[in-house]
């Protein structure tokens, strides 16, 4: 198959609709995103790569970090890491509180923003302190991109950090049911460090090659999960990947992803690639709009669907 | 691969935690199900098909109705159906009335009860009376399951109809929002005759065929539903075919597939084959305890998953 | 204190507002009320009584009737009432299924719709049939008015009946839960046409004088109920009778009172006398603005209030 | 009336159960609570008064200092309070997060936790800091007590700090929609502060005389409220005062108060008396077995009640 021919039939399709949807403005940083802006790549398992439009813009990938540090968790915890957050599909948006506390502090799924705090919690347990946990994710997140250049973006994470006070409900919620161990302050410091990391579409498909190749990296040969690991990550993005539209991702698109409100969208064809799209507009879910419409469009043109 | 000799594996394999769990009991005619019963079969798109244990007992295939009626509801209203009912996971019980009430009578999906309950009143609305809508029905699942001795279980239905409350709850309080158009009496007698109809899982396996081949029945060469369709209907029970357990299920077993309280699974590989198995203990989720095992060993065994 | 000049200062004030608010429409036979009547009453304990405005024009007590047939469902059961219905604030809308799913098909109080449909029930299982049934509520409602005309108005009871799904999802989804005893469309039945007795203002505050003088009919010297029993309907009243509104209310009228969309409101002053109000504009909560104005109005010219 | 027989004919009848219940354990400091003690005492609005048993003895006043804190920034705000902090009963646990999430960070009630953080929020944004500000709330609560020696206890306002994670979510999410003015953490210090200051049950009875007597202190003279105002805090108490026992509260015992997980509850006779009780073993609200039986005592022997 001609991916770039097909790449490029869909920026040509998704053309007249950059711009759509609304950046997100919770932060000054985000708020700052160019909404013209739209990438997509491909990198398939065999090496070979392709990409469109902004593929070398670096964007602030927020959510979708939530699956790196998961496959981290998993390979500390294994199993045991599902103790402390379920992987059900939430039917609540993001952020809510309710379910949480029906639900006695342990939250529905990791890619929901208390299951991801848990994480980073768990993850925060295994070293002596902050700077150390949170240098090994960075370690991690070059080793699956391979490439050493990739950093987080402060005034991001510090603007998160200031008007982040309903993570801090859910932080301090998930404590008085003793689902966090750490001191939430240097959890939501994690949490809100990995949520700025900036990456390209193109670093972005290189990195979750290894959910599209059954745990092990294609290029590098490294396990990064065994297959039933990978499996499983690849199961909760397709049922809890974006948000409250879960389900109407898994829909339309008819592939494991996951979101960002950064407008990133990175997704997954097991056995052949990773695929990824950045354009900032998002639905009233927080998912991109351009890079929904352009990942619909790739499973059309491809014929390419788990479905 | 030898299909038959997996079946056998799986077969030896749950041997000792048929019994498991807890049979249905809410109306007596499901109570009196035999626990010790266990039957699976597989039908591949060429044709074949295999079976093991109790795979010619018919039981109450219960909610595995609700794709069968979604699919003829889908043929008659396309797109239009999803104005009244949504496709995202319900993350409550499945017949929950919270949810509902939140959202307006707007069902999340055709799989739980109330949006289930939604696709029978569109399927009375398209014809004069009852008698001759759920004709319809059945006359399409004999169709798909290329077998016209099918037919419903009358004490099943009447004791359905007559501790049917919760269910008349839902339908109130829908029709309350103006999403039932035809009598709630009418509507329910529908949702019951469907549930009671009566399979084996040879049968059912044979029915779901065409969801494992893009919509069209492999051996009758009839469009059921069109491609996209299908691999929606399928995306559709990935994400909510398991009640408040989808996600697990996913996680676990890795398939689209419906469970029904009867005990029955059924589950399709795309490309492959349909999958069905019967073992009446249920979990607290209201799905099957060895069903759901044993169609976990049988993508371990064969490697088969969608991711 | 000249009662009849204040409650003639009360009708000059309120006058530039009447008309305000929304007439109930939920049912024709509502909607066609007169926004422009304005009625209010008192009777002492010395059985004096005073009337100014439309207080001789019945119109539909609806939820009022709610303290009635509590009343006298109170006389059967006495503290076993309790057991089915509670007597906490709800703090949700007044027709709400969610508290009731969460906490098990028991109303949290018995003036909110669910509450008054156990009241009904109960009241049903104490007689052979439903018309033998409800000539007691009709009898007892004779007997507290002093007034042997007062009646249903069977148009208003049919048109309840034909658009009363939400009431039926509340009784459907209660005896699910086991707590409703009696057929659902005879307990309905029930409630509706208690729902459409019709009376005056002055009929009204006759009515309730024995919640004014500890349980006994002033006038008659008849023990309705006793002194404990009446304290608490009137402390029941107090947090609960306004819907979800009944803490404002408590707020500006301090006192205890029961509303109905019919744009009545009751309100009882212990040890001196009833008081009621009619004017059918509602406000969001589906209590009479003009209604709650006038009594606010009231306690304050008077200086009269519990607090 | 002879008080002081009534009280002790009280204490007599409770002795047998003193000891019920469970002390609040939530911090070590309030574990060590005695549970054998019981206190109780009257100030009559002519300034007598009268205690039994440990009425000389001082707790922690928990909630209960929440109707100070509140009569204080009644004081500043007047009216305007209201559009930060609602009067409905909340028909939630008092710490819930529910009801705050779907109505947007506007509690309830001043007498919940989040409408208490935020009468505290609105405090502490008179003053130019934290010290002046909680100097403000002592001075006047040694005012209303007419005792100087009253005081915070620092041990159980550390501990409450330190085990505070359920009233920082609380406070979180309402910061995160904008109702919390002040740093999250100043406002919970002067919160925890305002639990831990320690009272006798004279001291407290004396402290709420001016609720029993239209606003203004019956012995010193001095306008604490004004009688609309005064009227308004008791129909709060009476509507929400005892969390969601707050129904319960008012059938049982008929009169306004607030109880606090100390053990205390303090009571109004509007026209007559304060009561205060303390004893520290709680029912499942949290409010004291023995307290609440002691005051529906005292209404039965005295026929006090407002209804």
């Amino acid at each position: 198959m001609d991916y770039l021919a097909i790449l490029n039939k869909v920026l040509r399709e998704v053309q007249p609709i950059i711009g759509s949807g609304k950046v997100a403005d919770y932060i000054p940083a985000l708020a700052d995103a160019d909404p013209t802006k739209f990438g997509m790549s491909i990198t398939l398992n065999t090496g070979e790569s392709y990409g469109v439009g902004d593929c070398y813009y670096p964007f602030s990938i927020q959510s979708i970090s939530k699956v790196l540090s998961f496959t981290l968790a998993l390979r500390h915890y294994r199993k045991d890491l599902y103790k402390r957050v379920w992987r059900e599909p939430s039917g609540d948006p993001f952020n809510s509180l309710v379910q949480l506390e029906y639900e006695e502090g342990i939250p529905r799924n990791p890619f929901i923003n208390a299951g991801a705090i848990v994480v980073c919690d768990s993850l925060l347990s295994k070293t002596p302190d902050l700077p150390t946990a949170f240098n090994e994710l960075i370690a991690f997140v070059r080793q699956v991109s391979d490439d050493n250049s990739i950093d987080i973006d402060h005034i991001i994470a510090n603007s998160e950090m200031e008007h982040g006070f309903r993570n801090s409900a859910l932080a301090n919620l998930m404590k008085s049911f003793g689902n966090i161990d750490n001191d939430v302050l240097s959890v939501l410091t994690y949490y809100f460090q990995q949520c700025s990391i900036k990456m390209t579409t193109q670093q972005l498909s290189r990195s979750f090659l290894y959910l599209a190749n059954a745990g092990v990296d294609p290029i590098s040969k490294i396990e990064i999960l065994n297959e039933g690991q990978a499996k499983r990550v690849n199961s909760i993005m397709l049922t809890c990947g974006h948000y409250d539209a879960s389900g109407d991702f898994a829909f339309r698109v008819g592939l494991p992803g996951k979101s960002g409100v950064g407008g990133g969208i990175v997704a997954v064809i097991p056995g052949k690639m990773a695929i990824s799209v950045f354009s900032p507009g998002l639905n009233q879910n927080g998912n991109s709009v351009v890079g929904t419409k352009a990942l619909e469009l790739f499973t059309t043109y491809t014929g390419l669907s788990i479905f």
